[in-house]
């Protein structure tokens, strides 16, 4: 039985998929990683020894790295559950993922990043910050499938999603010059119409929703709002984590922390607004609020100013409570793609609003906004190249990131249509019992 | 029905507060705010472009900025979901007034802030931690009212007490120069006390505590050790964020650490020490042991020496578990001040503790304990002002914060009284369901 | 009846352990310890006084402090919650225990630190985060008797286990000159066999597991989990909190992180392997994935390569799936060894082979591989203490760690074993309520 094509059984396939692709990493991390220079330390691959310790890169960037990490593994992790029977599957699945496709993400990028530069692949806290990135968006499309996936199933998806993410991370920020720190295209917009292809591949007409499992309950709403907060407080850490050190860095945090507290009185306004009674929905909360750091992934590095700012934040919070109100329901009825955390409200129409606002940003990228600080944000902008120029590149950009994401997603949906993942039946999503030993001996059949 | 001056609805009242506020806050960002000079770099503002990268304000601050913005969104969020049905309101509500008042203090403090130094309001990691401070004595007060109040009664009482607030902090650092750099005064005594008042004038005689819905549950109770844990590991970063860089930041957040240890030892001895059968009480730890941070708000910077710290701290903490055994009770029954989190005892006594604790370490600071680092932390000191008249500046210090907190409390109460706000009835408070879509089917009825 | 010796009340006996005990620190933190210089700053220690603020010990180390001491409070904390009906214990009591315990380390180690500088105990970041490791390893030998004990009995393991821990710990570092920056001896082998040795004096043949208590539910699963997750995360700022400034430290976070990533994906795998249905246990999920970072803690500031990480992390994960499997069962069945949390396969294995993996790669310690950093990771290398000799060093390390903590152990074992301290039961073992007011008025007995 346990080689059933069709049943949910784990015991062979998982541990299979797990050695397999982490024997795989291993060989290829002996083969073509090295320590960055400021790794390795005078290991011979320094040229300048007089370089201070303070001067070392871990300094600028490892607080940011963790506050990252943080928003990876508690924050995606924790946000996701919601749900009131899936809670060991969301945060544990998220924890399995993640921690492979940071592996892989660092391969893949390093690859793509040596084709310009040569020689082997450098890993540092850069490599680090870059590989959770990737992750975030594979995180993205795990929540558009939540509860209707097998582990081997998502691992899967991981591989193919890591690739097909630095391939256009390399197209948008190596050959295009797109400017796009905080990732509103490459991780967000990315990530989230990816998986929202894969999940209309993966379409399930008899998912009966009656059953409620596919809601909250009380507390596992509290455990929600933990991860909500983790990646609200640090999403100007995620924005910065990766921009140039000095004033670059310091003012895409602030921009980012204004974005986000004018979003969040956006969501708590129209979450009441929408409700016949005025009641707020924890959905909205716990999502919504996080939109206007999606929507300044693009700009926040930019001179955007705290006004700026916080008229994106207000608008990505109506825009992604909007989402929820009208389009979820839409996009699950009639084009058949079933959502499961909303990622289309959270990451796919703010992602989008956030590459058009820095597209729109990247116009005023004169000498008169930036002094001699124009260079550093934008290196490619001169007389022969100007503004304007760079904010058609951040149009081709999005609409690149677009293409990919969708024909991408479709191919890996019926990829992951294949009946070799153990994926479950319609009774069978959202439950944890599925594929973790779970006790509830009374408190189970109490709580539905 | 929804024009209703007493019943709760929020469909029309939340929005047109939350929208309403936030744009006059984006307008006058838009007209009032500009970066700070290491927020925009090399755009025009800069005098000395030789700095490196890492004297940027950003690195010396930044992490403890984000120490002290887990304490604000998780630390007071959680610490108040012990309530067993006021979870959502509690995190969700606390999510609200902070990302609102962290807008308006950066503008009312930088607005006070420019009638010294003239020009525009400058922003950047600096006034990210002060508006965060202020936005924690705001969420102090919610403390004292929480379960009886509608969050536009919140917003309300929010717009106030940020005025009042940097008022009160503008006096006391800029005018009596007195030194108070984690808030002994200006956070937790100001807010503490005007919280009290508010929830005076509030004063329902007719709260049914009967019904038990004013007290925890087993699992409410543990996720408000999150919020005790993370205010408890992180006071350190809070006492020392915006104080002098180098040794003084080192010294500020260690002092913080012994006083927090000894206090927890003292929480522990006095909880059990005052149950008949001797067992802890979660309500003394998940409060009481945080009052070692706030009673060194005011003198962790100074020379007080970790002997010094610890004894503060245990003292803090007894005088706290002592008055949430006793007056609390007699607050409530004899003078009518419902508090629900206490308040009180975790930041109202504590408060005056740490108020005097740094007028009479002041009265030490001689050439002989700071060296050449006296001026660095009493800047006023000289042969014509000595230590003892930083002391005595010190105590008028505290007698204007509890001036200012005790009226401006009052004053506000009654403004909060108006019947226009959606105030829950008597049988309502405490209770998600009022202002939140609650999906509760069987278990609801069970955890009662 | 308080003065009963077998029964559990706590109204004198925790009031007095706590009084005492930190009436002794504050004296002798009064008698015995000063601020380090850049804590004092220009109070006359400080020779040099160029150092820019940038350089002050403080701004390398205070972040990974406060990871550090995240992993204290809310990870060991939070792991521990797992038990269905201990969760204030669980973070209550390690919360005590560790407040208590970084006290005294920071006496102790400071103690035997002055043996070789002379003068008095210095104290700053350094000594935080050195007390907090110390403080880690308690918390291990909390984990392998967890709801068997009391407070004051845990107070009393903490005083000795302490001095114990710093003894072992100055032999290692100081006379033995071994490398354990992460502290896979000090820390992990020796907190575990010290506290298996303490459980099996303790052992209690009718300990009824039937009753279920001793095994998890749900929401204390997802609990738990938050512990886990912290740990994960923080590891590599764990690992790397003390190793010099630069490169190294650089190099210990990358490489515990890819310990880490690797070890999750070998847990996932064994622990559906193991399972007839290949259903994942929490359990395994919760702890093994974390002895990657167990296992890298003597080799992370070594030239190890990602490479190597990976290789130890996968086998790591491995041996700690295996130990819950069946290790675990036999300790308990055959050696009376009753192990709570299974301390011997997150800690005990892995942090053996932690050691071993540290000494063999310190073979490796040549000018190829390090080139002029072969001094600052390796001080004692020199013509006339080659590699081999080092790595001799690090295998009797492990030999003295494990003997001390074997002896030490099972002799605190029979201090614990008088009858004084308030124990409980065998049929309150696993109980929050036998020192807890616990209010759980229907919830608590369908819970079960």
């Amino acid at each position: 039985t346990v080689n059933c094509s069709s049943c949910t059984h784990m015991r062979l396939r998982l541990p299979i998929a797990c050695i397999a692709l982490e024997v795989i990493l291993i060989i290829l991390f002996g083969v073509a990683v090295e320590y960055d220079h400021d790794v390795s330390g005078e290991a011979g691959h320094k040229t300048n020894t007089t370089h201070h310790d303070y001067e070392n890169e871990f300094y600028y960037r490892y607080p940011s790295f963790q506050d990252v990490h943080v928003m990876i593994f508690i924050g995606f992790g924790f946000l996701m559950t919601f749900l009131q029977r899936y809670g060991f599957s969301s945060v544990g699945f998220n924890f399995l993922i993640a921690a492979f496709s940071l592996q892989l993400a660092t391969l893949v990028q390093g690859f793509l990043h040596t084709i310009m530069t040569g020689g082997k692949i450098h890993v540092g806290v850069e490599s680090m910050i870059n590989a959770d990135f990737c992750t975030g968006s594979v995180l993205i499309s795990f929540g558009a499938v939540l509860g209707k996936t097998s582990p081997v199933q998502m691992l899967t998806m991981a591989v193919f999603e890591v690739i097909l993410f630095s391939v256009n991370e390399f197209i948008l920020l190596s050959l295009l010059n797109a400017k796009d720190a905080g990732g509103s295209m490459t991780i967000h917009t990315f990530g989230a119409y990816f998986g929202l292809m894969v999940t209309r591949v993966l379409y399930r007409p008899n998912l009966d929703k009656s059953n409620k499992k596919n809601s909250s309950v009380y507390h596992s709403d509290i455990f929600a709002m933990i991860g909500t907060l983790y990646l609200w407080m640090f999403w100007p850490s995620f924005n910065s984590a990766i921009t140039l050190h000095g004033d670059i860095q310091h003012r895409t945090a602030l921009n980012t922390y204004y974005s986000l507290a004018a979003c969040t009185l956006s969501t708590y306004a129209f979450s009441a607004l929408l409700n016949h009674e005025g009641k707020l929905d924890m959905v909205h909360i716990q999502n919504a609020a996080l939109a206007g750091g999606v929507a300044l992934g693009t700009a926040a590095e930019m001179m955007i100013t705290p006004f700026g700012s916080m008229i994106v934040g207000f608008l990505a919070g109506a825009i992604s409570v909007l989402g929820y109100r009208f389009i979820t329901p839409f996009l699950e009825s009639k084009l058949k793609i079933q959502d499961t955390c909303g990622v289309h409200n959270l990451h796919g129409m703010p992602g989008i609003l956030g590459a058009i606002v820095g597209a729109i940003t990247s116009l005023a990228a004169t000498k008169e906004h930036y002094g001699n600080g124009l260079t550093a944000v934008f290196p490619k902008i001169t007389s022969d190249f100007p503004a304007s120029a760079q904010a058609g590149m951040q149009a081709i950009s999005l609409v690149v990131t677009l293409g990919i994401a969708l024909i991408g997603g479709i191919i890996v949906g019926f990829i992951l249509k294949l009946p070799i993942y153990g994926a479950p039946s319609d009774s069978q999503c959202f439950e944890d019992g599925v594929y973790w030993e779970v006790y509830l001996p009374n408190a189970y059949c109490i709580e539905l």
